[in-house]
């Protein structure tokens, strides 16, 4: 039996096993004390209270993001630690209008932020800014004006 | 003004700015198709209606994934397109029970998933596994007795 006919053709089964959801993404760090504190301090954002002293999570809206020592991180996912170059991910936060995207971009860079890209129009029909994280992790600030959100906040794409 | 009374302690304009939400994580490729096959196929999930040639979009509950190729990625984000080694980040499904990590991963190894950790007991008073997409992205499936979802089945801290 084909992965096609397993997964619906034939069965109506899509979404049987894993169902499709993203619940946590987590940050391995270099330095733990540093990460949390640019999260909760720079972007204002309240740790929950579930976190300890080697692992912080952040509700952050339909998801969450968890910050957590690179190398024990590696370790449970059972890889080796050592790693450089791009991490081949973004996160982003989608604004409700250009100007919110202009005034978050400000506050970081008040804030000594390192914005990677200052906010513009792009090709998509956009308009997007990037900022780094303390392990340049990159994020996009963005406004899409072709994206919609629920009632919770979260993107709703159809 | 320092940052502390900037951010709420006078002002209580916790999260004036980048509100606590992650709307989109962004995975950047080396084989777009492989992935996206990966993600639809393997995963059964569903691209949204507005993916295209060279984007493709999956709901996954509160929070967008998408795939993108590595090099536009990284170009977008103004960095480097090259990097080894430990992405330094992971992804995580959260499921309902052990038995429920258990059929996920069956499921996912009977269709050659590569599979880097069996569900076992671990540490934290979980039950954990781990699994790998074609770019060696870890994904942990995971029973988290502490955990409660909210009613749209997202993870709901506090």
């Amino acid at each position: 039996m084909d992965a096609a006919s397993r997964r619906g053709i034939i069965h109506l089964n899509f979404g049987e096993y894993m169902k499709q959801k993203l619940n946590i993404i987590t940050l391995g760090v270099r330095d733990f004390k540093t990460s949390v504190e640019f999260y909760s301090t720079k972007l204002g954002w309240k740790p929950a209270a579930s976190s300890s002293d080697d692992i912080t999570f952040f509700q952050a809206g339909g998801v969450v993001l968890a910050i957590y020592p690179r190398e024990k991180l590696a370790e449970d996912a059972v890889a080796e630690p050592d790693g450089s170059g791009f991490a081949g991910f973004t996160l982003a936060f989608n604004a409700r209008s250009e100007a919110e995207v202009d005034e978050i971009i400000a506050d970081l860079k008040s804030q000594d932020v390192r914005i990677i890209k200052q906010p513009q129009k792009v090709f998509w029909g956009g308009y997007s800014a990037y900022f780094a994280d303390p392990d340049d992790n990159r994020w996009e600030v963005s406004y899409n004006p072709f994206f919609e959100f629920d009632e919770a906040g979260n993107l709703k794409l159809e």
